[in-house]
């Protein structure tokens, strides 16, 4: 936060006591009725005041286990999250993966940086348009809701996958134990991975779940490196089974520079900025201050989690 | 055109005579009734049969000439081209292109091609979502009409410029010479250039046209190299005038690999494969099956030019 933030935070709490993280101490952290930013897990479930807690992040999988929601639960707290400020440039990211392999923006750039040839036929014949391809979405919240707005210009073959479904989800979404994932699977020209890091999530992506893709298709992962088993990737786009992987989180980060995922066949890696913005920091303080104007006026909180 | 595609078109035109150009002799051609490719211009002006042409390309530059559209107009003969074929993959590379601007992909994957850092906090700093930026499209056709349908979702300030304002465009679209056009210049984010190659475009894009945009505006140009003063468009990006050029033709092409655009700051080059697609031949004869049936029946043709 910078000073400008920080000020901004000071203005809308007036009247209240802010203590930002370098000056509090573990003890004054447990008499906070608010917390805001990524509080350690454990003593914000055992604090008998915590009223709210506001992680600065879209995911709350730190915070997503059966003993958290029952404490917050007891003592009638709240945990908000900051979707709101990351589920656009989430989903941007997506789609700027997407549309970069449709039309094979990774061979045209490396060409400028090499040979400066002209490979015109080549890329031209290895272009797929996004229309009417078959995309299935894992981890359907705030990202998946907006890449779907995203999306719809191109293709309505959409599948999303999610543990709890709502039954207000803008597409088709299963469970992960629904029997027609397999087929949607195996239809599917990209297969884009938002899960969160849980236990339940570590290593999902595997062997199997490659094998069970369409030949060809296209893997993207902007949730967390762990739900990657990342010696199966590596198999999948070394046969050809993957065309491709644009991956923006890896495990561990930063991807050390011997890993083999740097040079495998159409793999491409950013460093973990799908949800960066350059006013990324302003955004959370202003999602911030919005929430804590409704926690004053105990009206409801927007970005829940529980 | 391949052995299929030819057959599919002996099958649709049977009954009729169907000359590939390979096997057409200059007088054969003058005595056709219908003509699909690249027919050469002055002859088919000049010809008292020819009643319909249809370009296998997007843009149509080279027929746009008051005589020819005349001697169109006084045999009553047709023009119909492409852009049924082009428009979208078109329009998905000028979205790749603001994406991958957007996300900054040139930089992280050049970083994966040489030191493999981690330049987290840089590019997340430097992304700036699509959302609510303000763009102005330059020559508004078939591509423009269906990048409008993608951009819809991220933003509602776009401008068309075109040359004949038809009124029912989907944005608001001035002409060349509207005094307001100044004002959205110095708005727009971004800058997209989709001028067909014609003496009035020839050089449109110089030093005033980039000095009247904003400060660290983009420009896009997959329109025609000509329309660009190459020497003004490098001058602007090394001044920092424009915050990156996205280029998919120069002028000549392919773009000589000492070129001084080719290293220019911020700038990106793709071989001139916007409309490209790996389908892109058979379309095109679909295209032209589905319009000779049309003419066949007397029925109107899509696509027309005029």
């Amino acid at each position: 936060m910078n000073a400008e933030q920080e000020a901004r935070l000071r203005r809308a709490t007036a009247g209240h006591r802010l203590l930002c993280a370098a000056e509090a101490t573990p003890s004054e952290l447990a008499q906070a009725d608010v917390a805001f930013g990524q509080p350690p897990v454990d003593p914000a479930r055992d604090s008998t005041r915590l009223a709210w807690v506001q992680l600065s992040s879209a995911g709350y999988g730190s915070y997503d286990r059966a003993d958290v929601r029952d404490a917050f639960a007891r003592r009638g707290a709240q945990l908000t999250k900051s979707s709101f400020v990351y589920a656009n440039p989430c989903a941007e990211h997506v789609l700027s993966f997407m549309l970069a392999w449709a039309r094979q923006l990774p061979r045209a750039f490396e060409e400028q940086r090499g040979a400066r040839g002209w490979p015109q036929d080549l890329l031209r014949q290895r272009s797929v348009p996004l229309t009417d391809q078959s995309v299935v979405l894992f981890g359907f919240g705030s990202i998946g809701a907006r890449l779907v707005e995203l999306l719809t210009p191109f293709t309505d073959e959409l599948t999303g996958v999610r543990r709890r479904v709502q039954g207000n989800e803008p597409i088709e979404t299963l469970r992960f134990d629904d029997p027609r994932l397999q087929e949607r699977l195996a239809a599917a020209d990209h297969v884009i991975n938002l899960l969160p890091g849980t236990p339940d999530t570590t290593g999902y992506f595997g062997a199997e779940l490659f094998a069970a893709c369409k030949r060809g298709a296209v893997f993207y992962n902007i949730g967390r490196g762990a739900t990657v088993r990342q010696e199966a990737l590596l198999a999948a786009l070394q046969s050809g089974q993957l065309g491709a992987a644009f991956l923006d989180v890896t495990d561990p980060e930063p991807l050390p520079a011997e890993h083999p995922l740097w040079s495998a066949p159409n793999c491409f890696i950013t460093p973990h900025t799908a949800g960066g913005h350059h006013d990324e920091g302003d955004r959370l303080v202003d999602h911030f201050i919005a929430n804590f104007e409704r926690h004053v006026r105990s009206e409801p909180l927007r970005d829940r989690a529980f």
